[in-house]
Parts: structure tokens; sequence; C-alpha cells
């Protein structure tokens, strides 16, 4: 178990840990800014695709399917570097994008910060 | 249902949409560097106790208990603010890190990449 765990967090082995439902959680930074753009899931077939393809694909909880980041509005990620975490169960992808990565077209999903009074307050960063 | 998502994605209340197991994924942001630092876990519990600390403090899905990140080694994450995505299932921490993020002693967790060739090779940044 010991050297289990070794070879995951230590090794060069890309041995990612995908959950129960067969997902493993995927942040995406901009490579430039390296503001944290977005966060979403992918199985492996969406990891694999990411990986051939060069543009992110996740997989959609609500719509059960394969998901290419942009496909309808464009505003794909281009996926410059892949990364994994210590324990190989959360996934870093520095990409450069093509548009606002929010559905609702903010630059980053990350648009409203919580302030003392406990109530959101948009950032423009 | 539209006007709940609008409410949820657009609003100033803070709604936080916590999963099956009382989950929400956190993700830690160097607030300084911008890096990419770790991912965790936080239930409600979680939560409260960051925000009423200014120390992150996480759900630890193995050990089943509100965890402190630096309660052992020191090297907490002071909370410098708190932001939410979208639909309100994420959480972005922007931190003042007092040392390595990453149990390895890593800066950040994210400290290998994926190569063309499949096997991961540190990166120090």
């Amino acid at each position: 178990m010991q050297d289990e765990t070794a070879r995951r967090e230590l090794g060069s082995e890309f041995l990612p840990r995908f959950d129960a439902a067969g997902l493993i959680t995927a942040v995406a930074i901009d490579a430039v800014s390296g503001r944290l753009l977005m966060l979403a899931h992918m199985d492996a077939e969406a990891l694999a695709t990411t990986r051939e393809t060069g543009l992110a694909h996740f997989h959609s909880r609500s719509r059960g399917r394969l998901w290419m980041k942009g496909e309808s509005s464009g505003h794909v990620l281009r996926v410059i570097e892949i990364r994994v975490d210590c324990d190989q169960d959360a996934i870093e992808l520095r990409v450069d994008a093509a548009g606002p990565a929010c559905h609702t077209l903010a630059t980053s999903c990350f648009y409203r910060r919580l302030t003392a009074a406990g109530t959101l307050e948009r950032v423009d960063d």
C-alpha cells in the first residue's frame, strides 16, 4: 500500500483515479494569465478525446454524454498542457481560451466573490 | 426553473450546491502568484468553519471528518477571498499559503505534467 501510494504520487506513470461514477475533476487554467477559468468532470472517454484532439472535452453529468467545451459557442479551450495532482484524482488543463470560458460570457466561471456580509459581488479580473 | 437558474447564476445570493454526499469541490489558488495549489472537498461544516476562522478547512472523505489544511504540518492556507462559480457547485479559495500546499512538500499538488509519450514529468513553477 505504501509502495502503491509512492508509485502514484512520485512516479512517472499516469494512473488517473476515476471515482465510483467513472469521473475525475478537471480544472481549466488560462495558460497565459494563470486565471482559474472553469471546473468540470471528465470520464475516460473525455480524457482520451482531449488528449487526441488537443481540445478540452468533458463529460456532462446532466446530459450524460461527451461534451466539447465550445461545441455550440465556438469558445473552445486549446490544451497546452495537462497536469495531474499528487494522488492523481484531479487534472489541471493549462489552456488557450478562444473566448469567454463561462456560458454566461464571463471570462471565468468564478466571477463572484463572497462578501463578509454573506452576499455575492461581481469581480472583474 | 429558468428563474431559479438566473437567480443562482446572476444573483447576489450565496446558494452553494452540495452534491448527494453533501460535498462541494474547492480549488485553492495562491492569491499572489495565481498558481493552482490544490483541490479538495468541503461539506457545509468545512465551508462554515473556513468562513469563521479565515483558514481553509475541508472534509476528508477517507477519514470522514473535518480537516484543517496544515493542522499537522503547519502549512495552513489563509483565505483572502472566496469565490463561487456560475452554477454555485464549485468554490475558489484565494489564499496566502504558509508553506508548501502539497503533503509531498511541493508548492502545488499539480507538480507533474503529462508528456506526449503518456508519462509524467516533474515541473517546477
